[in-house]
Order: C-alpha cells, then structure tokens, then sequence
C-alpha cells in the first residue's frame, strides 16, 4: 500500500490540531489521560485480528511475535495509565513561605511538572507496534499530558494508518480533544514538522545516522528542543573464563539466540562477545550459526543496509569470517572475528552497529585486555555480563568500567527482551542515545515530556491541583523537605 | 590582578585530574559527598574577610550585597549536603523477578542513577559567589558525585583563584580526590576543553549569544553532551486594573526597586512592565526612576554591552524614553516605554533582555490584548503577575498562557530574589535556557548531572548501595511499583 506524503496544507492543520489539544491535555486530570490510555489499549487488543496480519505482511516478523509485541505495547500503554495516576512523575515540591529563613523572609514556593506541548515521534521500523504509532514513546508522551504527532515508519505504512485511526478513534470517544494523536507521511515532512515552533520535544527510534542528523536539526532550530534519540548500539557480552569453564557450551547457544532473534533487527542485539583466550567454543557458535534458520529482513532498505555494513565489516583486513550467510533473499546469520588488539586500535570502526544478523567474536587475553576492551565502548544500551561467583573482583572492576558506558547491564542472560516495568532504563551515553538522562522504555520514560513551573506565593484556587494545599491528586509530594506520602497511599 | 590563560599542557593534566576524581567520587558514599560540601561551606565561611574584599573591589558590588550572596552560596553548599544524603535523586527503583508476568518471566531488573563524570561549569560575572566558581552549578555536580572543573568569569580573577584555592583545599582536607574542584582560565581554553572527549557534561550561566554559541559546540561534538545553559531571560510583570487601582503607586515603587535593584544586573531583573490603559502611573515611576542612585557596572564590557543595547532601544522608533540614564561612569537606570502594537509586532527585538539597569513600559488595552502580549513570549526564568481577587477569570486565562513560556511564576511580588530550596525552579524554555527540563537553582538542579543505568540480575553485593536489598543508604525507593520509605525516615 503506497501512502502520498503529508502536504504542506495538511501539515500545517495537523499542528495546529496538536497545538489546540495541547492546551486542554496539559490540564486534563491524570485519571482522565489514564482512561484515555486505557481506551487505546483496549481498542487495539479489539482489533488485533485485523492489526497483526497486516503488521505481517508488511514487516515480514511472524504472527507469534507480532502478537507478544502487540500484548506488550498494551501493556505498556496501561502502565503509562498507572504511571500518570500514580503522580510521582509529577515531581510535586511545597516550600511553604518562612519569614524567619536564615537568608531572609522567604515566599511560598511550589513547583511541579507540565506537559511539554506537542511532541513529534519518529516511528521505527522493527517494532511495528511497540516503537511505532502507539509505541513507548506516544504512550509516555500521552500520559505526560502532550499531544503527538508520529511521523510513520515507511516500512509499514498500512498498519501505521490502521493504528492511528483505531487509536485516534478510542481517544476520542474517552474524551480526548482532536489532534491528541496524529501521524503524517513522509521524510521531508518529518523535517519541515521537527522545525516547526509548535513542535516542543522529539522522540525518534533508528539508526546513528538518521538520528545524528535530526537531532541536528533540533538544535539548530530559532528555539532547540529536546530531541530524545535512541540510536546505534553494540551491545557488548564479556564473558570470564570461569564461566567459560562451567558452561562455555550454553552460553554459546545462547549467544547466537540472542544475536541471530528476530532476524537480528533488535537495537539490543548483541554485537560482540569477548571470550577469554583458548576458550574452544568457536565450533560451538559456528554451528549454531549455521543452523539458525534464514528469514526475511524487515524490507529491502533495511536488508541493503545490513549487506552493505556485513560487506564492509567483512573486507576489512582485521576481520576473518567464522560462518558467511546469505545476504539476498530470505536472510541468514554471519559471524565474524577479529582480533582485540585490532579492536582495540580501531574501535569505531569494528565495534560499529551493523544492524542484521551478524556478530563479532573477540578473544582477550587476560584480565586487563578485557577491562581495556571495555573501556573502547562510548555509550551502549546495555552491556552482558558471564561469570561466576569466584570472578567477583575482576568483575566489580568490569561492572565500575561499563556502568558509566551502558544504559543497562545484563547478568548472565543477554540483552535482547527489554522487560517494560517501572525500572527498565532503555538509553545510555551517545550514540546509544542523544540524551544519557533519559530512557525511551520503562516508567520513566514519562519525564521526557515534562518541564516544571514553578509558583511564588500564587493563591491555592490558581495552582495546578498537584500542588494545592488539600492535594486532590492524592501524589506524593515534598513539603518543607520532606516527603510526604498522600494518606490513601501504600507509601 | 591578570591571571595567564591556562596552557593545553595544563588543561590536559586537570582533565586527566577530573577524569580519575570521577572514578572515586561516583562512588564515593553521599555521606562522604555531604561533609566534603560542608567543608567548602565552613571553608568560605570562615575565609569571608579575606574574599569579600576581593569581591567588592573586582565586582564593583557592595559589600553587604556580598556577604548576603557568600552566606547564600554556604546555604547552597549546606542544602546540596542534604540532598546527597537525601538520595531520592538517585530515584532507585526496583522490579523484582517475576516468573510468572503476564509478559513472560520477568528478569531482576534495578535501576538507579549514578554521576555522568566530569562537568565544566562556565562562571557567570553577576555573581561573583553563586554563579561562580563554588556556585550553584558546582555545588549540585559535586553533590552528585561528579568532579567539577569551573571556566572563570574574566570580571573577578583573583577572586576565582582564591576562592578555589580556598575550595579545593576543603575537599582534599576533607578526603575528597584531587581533581575534584579546579579551574581553568580563558575564553578558548574553556571551548577546547568543552569539546574534550574527558568532559561529560557542562553548565553555563550568562548571555544569550555566549550560551548559545557553546551550546551548539557542545552540540557538535562527535559525541555531543548534556549543555545546562541559563541564558537571556525578559521577566515580564503583568499588572490588572484592579491591581492599580488597588495599589498603583506601591506597584510602581517595586518594580523600579526592582529593575534597578543590583545595578540591573540579574537574569531575573523584570525588563518590561504591561500596564493597562490609564493606569496614570508614568509620573510615579519616572520619579522613582531618576530618584534611583546611579553604581558602576560588573565591568567595562557589561557596561559597554548596556549602553549598545539601551541605544539601540532608544533609536527604535517604535519606543520613546521616559527617563534617560547616564551610560558612562557610574550607570542610571532608564526607563522605556513602546505600544503594545509594536511589541505585538516585534517581540522578538522589543522585548529582548538588555541586561542592565533598564525596563519599558507598555500600554495594553483590555484582558484580550493583555493575553496576546503573554502569547507574545518565548521562554523566561519569570513572569510576574500583580491582580486582585476579583481578577480571578482574567488571571486563569493568564497563568494558563504563562505557564508553558515562564519557568516561575510570581505572584503579586517581584522577580528579583530566588530562594534557594528544594521547590525553586530557576529555568524555562529556550532562550531562557537551552534545557527546560532543568533548572539552575533548587534541589533538583542535582538531576542535571545523574544518568541511570539499570542491573539486570545483578548479584546483590555488585550492585550500587542505592539498589542493594538492606537498602544501606537507607533512601526512598519504588518497589513493584510502589514507593518504600526507609524505616528511619520521616515519609
């Protein structure tokens, strides 16, 4: 289904519509913005028989994952309802007026976040569903209060309208004002709109380069905004020679699960994994290398992509290929090596994010290669971790060398799966994403879309109610320093 | 007194100084941060009568205003202490195992935030204590855990040496790493080491053009970094008919006290006053205008940048002046005044700052052009708004268009003055500042410089003290979704 891009004419009314709804949503009660999500969620779980064959067809994933995906992305948008009621993302703070300070009299100070205003997302490609239209990134946006725009994936342009249109018609009929979730087509019309000055933050899920360049571009603006970015990542697996000893086979097995898992078009797909010298599993990965089946790419854009970044990866003189698949047609998993001091001397290049699946194994030479192989990683979403009890102090100087690096570290399992819950943290230090504070999965994915105010001695009947004395939100608040939990609550 | 700007040998060892001091202190225990941040309080406490002077004599401000603003910048340090010990900033949340969520087994997920490595603070001139070298900036990085180096304002150079002299030497007394707290001299020196791969964050407090030039460098670096930068701020004061009918004359008397208060030399100083039709308070505040002492400025380049810009102002045909102050020598507040159609139709050259002491009246005609006038803005630390009760519909509308543009709102008072606590907010959208998640000033001016990292089944004893089972930190935490006070705690 081919889908004419957005018109200038059509741009422009879509946001103003986003502009309108901003107005009444940053003002709407958390239980109604809640209910709102709620209504979504439950529309698309309605509609999922027409939803997934489409997604289906469209992005070639098979119909298991897509419906987990879909649960998920319900989930999630019903977690977001929670997260808005709940109101600690609210960040509520009462210093009540003090005539005597020690600096001076001083006023009566609150402060609480607001909504933004309109946010524009970039939907990806691999999670048709859960990084797309209703994705994490709509869901927290809306639960903050903000309208969105969703810029759609090209890869599936058919499900991206059928979902806009279930979601916009669940919003509506819960009560959300027009223009609460829009979506417009097209890549040039994604830029005109990031350079809009209705537009108040950005949220955008792909690669490095597509990334770099918008986030460029939201800087470059009359006005900057928030461009929240989730980019390329590696996703290194370190492994110890103690765990190598104890189960060197499994995790083998599991290496090549993790990198080869839907197609290896997850951005926590594991990109490398360092083995300690002498670790006699290379005929273990190569196997299970070739006996993972081939599949189709998400489209052929992507799947030149991925051919291309092998290609190079595979050319370049520091790499030998340890099992070559196919890279036409129905796709089949590569693996390459290389060696750390060639890692290690050029880490941008052999460490970079070739998006497919294919991965790298590395093999170190003691203790302090590795430490040294860890320190080449800039940011990464997440980093994994394989050892055993007797490995603590190597691995604690391990965990003090990646934690500064990676959004997320993984024990003994492996990165790919991303548990949406109050404590994911899906981010990380450029270029696993363009802002270290924040996180695109998981409870506080939220605060992105928030930006506080705050009120100097402004009588109670004009405060935003989080912050009124009688606290008719019933959110945990910080009242002259200390916390103070709300009495219905479990806190 | 000329200090020599720093060499690129010296740059280089102190970014190799904040570099290793990042390591120890990331991890150091908030109770260790606390009592290094005390020290530097007694410290500068202690040494007052020897820095104060230096002060007065490099900043051209009066003594006491001097020794209000040291025990301000103490309170700081003090505040911060109890903010590391306090640890909701490190917003630990917890999500147990669970193997049998409706998503599939659920992994041990834990997620806390740690300190992002070493900021550069960029010193303001305007406050040779607050906004320099052991200001608000470096008082919230180190209480964050992060190793500060501070690029000096040229307006006070001996007092930066001294006062860091005095500082460091407090926190290594104190136990705390070297590197923690140094400074570096120069206007391209503090660009090299914004681009430096070893600088993780930076904040920035001063002009428009000047924040905005290092913003988009930090911006381009090739990995870019968080850039906190407080930048050009208007501060309009909104002022109904009621309210001068009700008190006229005292409004008039605080906003000049207010404009002129500190030479005009505040981001918050209210650069124009919206006053309605009729409001027959020009004489009152041309009185109170040229009854105002004439002071000498920060120094030569502030005063030159007043005068252009007050020139430039009073050449605009669309203004016409009310009361015109000496430029030369010792600096006399002027007063402005243009019609809200113009401002209506050039906001963005009539209502930007001019940093200095300097306002402009307007005229408005009615609650519909006052709202406009409000529209008019685009990001301000302040919007001030002086009504009465009966004003009630008029000002929701108002706060309604305020909120989204000014990072605090003042009721019936002035904008000059912000107290230091946990519920100040000190920010807004660009250009007040180019974060407007964030603030300078307050408590939560410590998230600036924190980024999460999540554990996955992370065995206990590896894990941060923040994410640990016995909770040895003892802080407020969100367990399966719900908010755990600690026993000892009041919440």
């Amino acid at each position: 289904m081919a889908v004419a891009d957005t018109t200038d004419a059509e741009l422009d009314a879509i946001l103003d519509a986003a502009d309108s709804a901003a107005e009444r949503l940053r003002h709407a009660p958390p239980t109604v913005l809640a209910a709102q999500l709620r209504a979504v969620a439950d529309a698309l779980d309605a509609n999922a028989d027409e939803l997934v064959p489409i997604a289906e067809r469209e992005s070639h994933l098979p119909e298991a994952r897509l419906r987990a995906e879909l649960a998920r992305t319900c989930y999630q948008l019903r977690m977001f309802a929670e997260v808005a009621v709940d109101g600690e993302h609210l960040q509520a703070i009462i210093d009540p007026a003090d005539p005597g300070w020690e600096l001076g009299p001083r006023p009566d100070i609150r402060r609480a976040r607001q909504a933004i205003g309109p946010v524009l997302v970039f939907a990806a490609s691999n999670f048709p569903f859960a990084f797309s239209v209703m994705g994490g990134d709509t869901a927290s946006a809306l639960a903050a209060g903000c309208p969105v725009v969703v810029k759609t994936s090209p890869g599936h342009p058919e499900l991206s309208e059928r979902t806009a249109r279930v979601a916009a018609s669940a919003l509506r009929a819960a009560g959300a004002p027009a223009g609460t979730l829009q979506i417009i087509t097209g890549v040039d019309v994604g830029i005109t709109a990031l350079r809009d000055e209705r537009v108040a933050a950005a949220a955008f899920t792909g690669s490095t380069a597509g990334g770099r360049a918008l986030f460029d571009i939201a800087n470059a603006r009359p006005n900057p905004i928030p461009f929240y970015g989730e980019l390329g990542s590696t996703n290194p697996v370190f492994v110890t020679a103690s765990a190598v000893a104890e189960r060197g086979p499994a995790i083998a097995a599991g290496f090549v699960g993790s990198f080869t898992l839907g197609t290896g078009q997850f951005c926590t797909k594991p990109g490398v994994l360092f083995l300690p010298a002498g670790h006699g599993l290379t005929d273990d990965l190569v196997a299970a290398t070739r006996a993972a089946a081939a599949s189709d790419m998400l489209d052929d854009r992507i799947r030149g992509r991925f051919a291309d970044g092998l290609d190079a990866l595979t050319r370049d003189e520091a790499t030998a290929t340890l099992a070559s698949g196919a890279t036409e047609g129905p796709v089949a998993p590569s693996l390459l090596t290389a060696s750390a001091t060639a890692v290690l001397d050029r880490p941008e290049e052999l460490l970079e994010e070739c998006f497919g699946p294919m991965s790298m194994v590395v093999t170190y030479d003691g203790p302090d290669e590795l430490l040294a192989l860890a320190e080449a990683f800039g940011g990464t979403l997440t980093a994994t971790v394989h050892a055993e009890p007797s490995d603590t102090e190597l691995v604690a100087r391990l965990l003090r060398v990646l934690e500064s690096r990676a959004g997320r570290i993984v024990w003994n399992g492996w990165p790919t799966g991303v548990a949406v819950g109050w404590a994911m943290h899906h981010g990380g230090p450029y270029p696993a994403t363009t802002a270290p504070l924040h996180t695109s999965v998981g409870a506080t994915a939220i605060e992105r879309f928030l930006q506080p105010v705050c009120f100097q001695d402004v009588p109670d009947d004009l405060l935003p109610p989080a912050l009124r004395d009688g606290n008719p939100l019933g959110v945990v608040r910080r009242v002259d320093g200390v916390l103070v939990a709300p009495t219905r609550k479990a806190i």
